[in-house]
């Protein structure tokens, strides 16, 4: 039974074809098309489309047979338009056949040129091209392919031959071999094939196009391809189509030529061709690196039409495509022919500038761009990284631990990173794993290697907390730390070998690779993400303690500021004896003078910081750690009490005053003192704290009004667990600021809120909401108390095995753990809301700067989320993305 | 306009009468009618109903006119029945008047006795009783009484009187005031009225009569009674009744007497009539304290007659009323009387006592017998406590903080208390509140009295913890340290004075007074909580983790062990080391080798405690506490190690292994134990110390099996937070179990389970349920992350402060948090049996032995509670009452 079924069109012309049809050309084949209806020079060529490679699957080579006279038709068309003949020994035709999926599987399937030469043809190749070593050479490549793709004759073979060749000759490179050792070397070659295949070389090219097309059919099940597809979640049954095309050779003269070019530059997005091109070569001379391609530019003066009619191709392209082209042309005879279209790979700066630009230029909409360039990118802007434009390939890969990429001799000794890195040298010190007694080592190095571990192991906490670059849990790599080398497969990298390691992709490179510096190129971004906020429905606030931070979360775009801590103001060395005097006073008179003299101090910080977010929400979170923070640890003043009491001055008003410090601060030891005595629970207790920092909060905020700023301040109240609290300090709170207010002569208020940040406060967030102008969800805390781990101590010990293991999905402090503290979150907003419509609500944990965690925030309806400054960026494009339905 | 209704009945003589009518008669009166309607010898008398108390209310004098013609009318009635005439010069009636509201409101209002003596029936009284002594001091005493609490005339004016008198005659008691004198002071006494009052003592009985009706309708109104119905929620609008009765003597001769009797024994619950009586005595003679009452058995041979008639009256006022009766009784001319019948107060021990053989001798149904024992008597038969038939007053109320009594001699100072208190001397620390550094007195004190502090202050903590009775917060105690003494009003108690707390009420008595010792009372116990369970819908289990433990449970009535820790059975002596190895092992097999040792220690404690509770359900959960538990502490191993290498043998073994050790608990050391490397993550990261544990709790149980024991053993999961967890742990559990019983030849599986002690296993509560068979709620752990407060850090701190101020309503570590931890517990549930239909749900936290949890469990539909075995009879009752609405 056929099944060529009647009436279907198996195989198409290029003109027949265009960019809508690749799931029945492939990529490359529909593109190919496409420039064709466009006009564009594309040499001749048809494809056989994935349905015949569906049919043959099914069929076998019985397919092919029923296919034939179409195909030998679309050949006697290609030799009809280029007036040459397939295998003709005057003017014979040559052809590439490539394979091209509906998906790009870069590498994965085979492609075979220059078929149609045999023992005759390349007489009149030879002829033609005036040339007979490249003629032959051709020949001699072409068989080795055919051999290895279509015969599966094993390369070695072929590769001794040569080598032999080479070492007789005395010479290095394919390139030298004379043209009589070439010839000789085909009839090796021929003997080879038959010897291996039992048959001998197909001279017939018709039989060679045969089993072309049917090999590239053949190669979607080979084993690295049906790999590659189950990693990449492609279907099994799309099929590859077969794209046939006519041979343009840009190596027959000066008037010939070979390039790539990007349609914009893809490391900075300038709007300016970009590439590389070389005179009378052929794109294998490019990537044999014998010679140094010209940059593209240079083809002005050299070819000044063949550079305009590029530059219309690549305009044309551009707006076609909507996107930037990275294009391959060959130039034959001064006839320029495009090769290949596709959309251009590019580095995260030129993908903000250029969706920035074709936004202007009116090729692409804003809703477009915004979706073109992704928040891990917007986040590669902080570091150095791997140029995304070089053709690299990676000797093994791990799990990105840290972002940025780093350059450096391999050293495995972590001492020894210590001392070079001091002394300047970028060394990159790889290891089994690391520990805390390593961290000497690690602080010094340009960029860290692990062969265990996960994301949060200790080497990728450290290198994180540092900013160094890190790759973990790399499994490839075999360390041998005595022998001071490490082996992926057959490499050897030695000490002090240079290595590259990428901490945003995970890769690791041998030598010296390209990078980019960071940059944040601020017109474009800046640009870039106003136009991503006309998407986002939540807001991006930030999370600053100082003026400074206020003033950089501006300049990122922050519409306010979610998390305003106080604490640092009591820690600088001129408070900090005060606040000491406040924990350590007995009677409430005492505190309550040494708090006058603090808040007089943190008025003036309120003042600054308030005149920089001036217009904009700011909210300030009043005293939250425990008070044994603000004291001296208990081994040293006891130190201190034994040495005056050793010098006879254990009765001096400085050993007393040391004593009470030393009783307080033991009253103050807590087993654990996350749950502890710490946020609300100092306000509760000592009343007047939260009091005097409410009334220095009214003060700045009167004192600015009166100079006509627009203070927008609230205030939070941290580690609320019940109404009764919330009533009992809004009161307080209230009652401070509006005796304020009224010395001055204003009638000013602010709102009053908390943070969500234990379990029961998400449950009773009802009760809580009767006494709150906003939530804010402080999701570090949450997540601690709902999973009932210490971040700290749990980093050290069983959460890189818990993610590894699959016990969490994904560090719960850095992606929110939906399940458990998402559903604590969507409980407190329900029945906040519930109590109170108008409930501002929003976010200031670490989880408030992750792509996947603010769209869950979206999701629940939160208003805002609050992050680092530096995450500003990020955090502004995941919420547009999470509004165009782009972020899960 | 008249408020007495038409048709409507005010006065009602005690034949009218019943129990049911307390209401309208007031609970004295309708206890006397429904006597008398019995055919029991009471007086004769009539009741004015609490609704003509409310007219008059409304109305004011007025009332008592358009009432008076029916009192009128039941005055004759009284004369009629009893031969005597209201204001008769020769057979004078007395009557007495007495309030009577429908809830008892002891001591608050006013009674009027002797009413009807005036100068004329004095001396009728005197004739008919030929004791001229004796009529002339009732006649006075009935003009003090009358002026005080008709006319509202201070008692000091008469008292005064009376003391001049009795110095002038150098005598200490009233009663020993001559005859003579008692007429100069009844003439001193008509004066004091007539100059207090302006009107002279009113000498017509019938006015008598009116003016006390009403004062006793005013009564009501008293600030007294609106403070008390206020504290005990008693409407105000109920008003009271009067009772109107014929006065009968017990002091007209050596055929009259008077007593006091319980029905049964109100201390022990002994069957049999208890009281005391004095022959030719009044009620106030006892009182006086003059004269020693008799036992109430002695009247057996005084008068056989009288004491056959009580024995009839007890039994049939104690059948008719269904409980033990408290009755006061007069003997008047060989004639018996009852003039009051009430529920008796008892002991807890007498309670149960009494409810159990009530049953069995069918005056009350096992329903009703459960009812009327709380969970709270109940506790107390652990303690010492106050004598409650003894009537007492206290001269100060606290907190009860640590239940049970203790007398003994007041004592300021800290270290005065220890040093007398090793002595072995009782002794009562009294200080406005404790410290910490306060505990070596405390702990030699027999009882604590704090005037500040709540339930959670230092001092409760310590007593409770120590199982001292103490009292906290008393603060009308005014303590002078510097005095050594402290007041209460006027009472002043000093240094060595003796008094007695109880801290199971609250109250401060001055001096010794009856104390109860402990005394579980088996028989009477067990047959009553038998009766309980039959109520019970909730099963009661008992946290046990030794043998001796769980066999008191069984005899205590536990229904299965709910909590067996594996944890002690690391920790003594033998084992502790071999622990220690398994933790500092740095290889798995070494720490295999280590852990089978264990395994075989721990095999022979569960077979002997899984033979214990054979036929019983018995659950043993894995190691759950962080492993440094089990070392020495670090400062102890690095002194150790300083040592070695001051004494040059820093190489040798023992070095070695300390400095593996060290490393080993600083690598464990932890900033928040309570949420760091505990629980099931040991189990995950160390697979085979469960599956060790497991392996032990396998061959224990297939060993007993073997010899015919019904082993019921469940295997639990501590800290469980995710469903991955629970599935890995629990395959990894059940290849164990079945590794051991296939070694067995049994096919013996067991179920396997979680702890929900984490909020976020509450809500994944559907996740986990499908690897768990059981949920035993972990009530601690869940408080103290759900409300993000460590239970040891929080109680030195604010605990106390959150009770006092109402944030939380109660210590949410002894009675459960129904908003939060509830909430979770519920939602756990709910979501539990969704995803299992017969899941087993249990709580084995501390509050599984708190009543008012005990309800809450109850209602959201736990299978059972555990709690520690003293508690299982509270829990037991607790479950009953739950049962029968009567727990909230």
């Amino acid at each position: 039974m056929s099944v060529v079924k009647t009436g279907v069109k198996y195989v198409y012309r290029f003109d027949e074809g265009n960019a809508g049809m690749v799931n029945l050309l492939g990529g490359k084949g529909a593109n190919l098309a496409e420039m064709k209806s466009l006009g564009l020079p594309v040499p001749n060529g048809f494809i056989i489309s994935t349905e015949a490679c569906r049919a043959y699957m099914k069929e076998g080579v019985g397919l092919l047979d029923q296919l034939w006279p179409k195909i030998v038709e679309h050949m006697h068309y290609l030799e009809h338009v280029s007036g040459k003949t397939f295998g003709g020994e005057e003017n014979p035709l040559l052809v590439s056949v490539r394979s091209g999926a509906p998906v790009s599987m870069p590498g994965m399937m085979d492609t075979i040129l220059n078929l149609g030469l045999n023992d005759r043809t390349v007489l009149a190749l030879t002829e033609n091209t005036r040339d007979p070593r490249f003629a032959h050479d051709c020949y001699r490549r072409f068989i080795q392919m055919f051999a290895n793709v279509v015969l599966g004759i094993d390369l070695d073979h072929f590769e001794k031959v040569l080598s032999e060749h080479k070492k007789q000759l005395n010479i290095k490179f394919d390139h030298q071999i004379p043209e009589e050792n070439l010839a000789k070397i085909i009839s090796r070659f021929k003997e080879i094939v038959k010897s291996e295949s039992g048959e001998p070389f197909p001279q017939d090219p018709w039989a060679q196009l045969k089993m072309a097309i049917e090999a590239v059919f053949r190669s979607w099940n080979n084993k690295r391809a049906v790999t590659y597809r189950k990693i990449a979640n492609i279907p099994d049954d799309l099929g590859t189509a077969v794209t046939v095309m006519e041979m343009v050779f840009g190596n027959l003269g000066s008037d010939c030529g070979t390039g790539v070019l990007f349609s914009r530059n893809p490391s900075t997005g300038d709007k300016e061709l970009f590439g590389e091109f070389l005179i009378n070569a052929q794109g294998e001379d490019v990537v044999a690196g014998i010679r140094t391609p010209q940059p593209i530019g240079a083809l002005k003066e050299v070819s000044p039409h063949i550079y305009e009619e590029l530059k219309i191709v690549a305009e044309t392209l551009e707006r076609h495509f909507k996107d930037m082209q990275d294009i391959e042309f060959t130039v034959e005879r001064g006839k320029l022919y495009i090769l290949q279209t596709r959309n251009g790979k590019r580095t995260a700066k030129a993908a903000v500038r250029i969706a920035s630009e074709m936004v202007k230029e009116g090729i692409i909409d804003a809703r477009t761009a915004v979706t073109r360039v992704t928040p891990k990118e917007i986040e590669q802007l902080l570091h150095r990284q791997v140029d995304p434009s070089a053709d690299l390939s990676s000797i093994a890969e791990g799990i990105a631990a840290s972002p940025g990429a780093a350059t450096g001799k391999v050293v495995f000794d972590v001492d020894e990173a210590e001392e070079r890195g001091k002394r300047g040298e970028p060394v990159i010190l790889v290891r089994p794993e690391t520990t805390p007694e390593d961290i000497h080592g690690l602080s010094r190095a340009a960029g860290l290697l692990t062969s265990r571990g996960g994301q949060t192991s200790h080497a990728a906490l450290v290198a994180r907390s540092l900013g160094i670059p890190c790759v973990v849990g790399c499994e490839a790599v075999n360390i041998d730390l005595i022998g001071e080398r490490f082996t992926v497969g057959e490499f050897t990298v030695k000490k002090d070998d240079v290595i590259t390691i990428d901490g945003t992709s995970g890769k690791v490179y041998p030598g010296e690779v390209p990078l980019i510096e960071p940059s944040m190129h601020e017109e474009y971004l800046h640009h870039f993400l106003d136009m991503a906020d006309m998407f986002a429905r939540l807001q991006v606030w930030a999370n600053c303690d100082t003026p400074e931070e206020a003033r950089q979360a501006r300049k990122l775009g922050a519409k306010g500021v979610g998390l305003c801590r106080t604490e640092h103001m009591f820690r600088e060395s001129d408070r900090l004896s005060i606040m000491q005097q406040v924990i350590v006073a007995e009677k409430v008179e005492d505190r309550m003078d040494a708090l006058e003299k603090l808040a007089r101090l943190q008025k003036d910080d309120f003042v600054e910081i308030f005149q920089v977010m001036q217009g904009l929400p700011i909210i300030v979170r009043l005293l939250d750690p425990p008070l044994n923070e603000f004291l001296p640890k208990g081994k040293d003043v006891a130190k201190k009490l034994a040495q005056l009491r050793s010098e006879g001055r254990g009765e001096s008003p400085e050993a007393q005053r040391l004593e009470i410090l030393l009783k307080r601060i033991e009253g103050l030891q807590e087993g654990n003192p996350m749950l502890g005595f710490r946020g609300c629970r100092i306000g509760v207790l000592y009343p007047e704290i939260y009091e005097a920092q409410a009334k220095a909060i009214a003060q700045a905020a009167c004192e600015l009004i009166k100079r006509g700023v627009d203070v927008k301040v609230k205030i939070m109240v941290p580690l609320v667990a019940t109404g009764q609290e919330m009533c009992m300090l809004r009161a307080n709170i209230e009652k401070a600021v509006a005796e304020i207010a009224e010395s001055y002569g204003e009638n000013w208020r602010c709102k009053i809120g908390t943070m969500i940040e234990l379990p029961r406060a998400a449950i009773v967030a009802d009760e809580i909401a009767e006494y709150a102008d906003f939530f804010s969800f402080g999701t570090n805390d949450l997540t601690q108390t709902t999973l009932g781990v210490s971040r700290d101590d749990a980093e050290g010990k069983f959460l890189a095995a818990y993610v590894r293991l699959g016990i969490y999905t994904e560090d719960p402090f850095r992606t929110l753990d939906r399940k458990g503290v998402g559903a604590l979150m969507k409980m407190a907003v329900e029945k906040g809301r519930s109590a109170k419509k108008d409930l501002e609500l929003g976010i200031c944990g670490e989880h408030g700067g992750d792509p996947s965690s603010i769209a869950f925030c979206d999701r629940i309806g939160l208003d805002y989320v609050s992050c680092s400054a530096m995450r500003i960026p990020v955090a502004r494009l995941s919420a547009a993305h999470s509004s165009l339905g782009l972020l899960n």
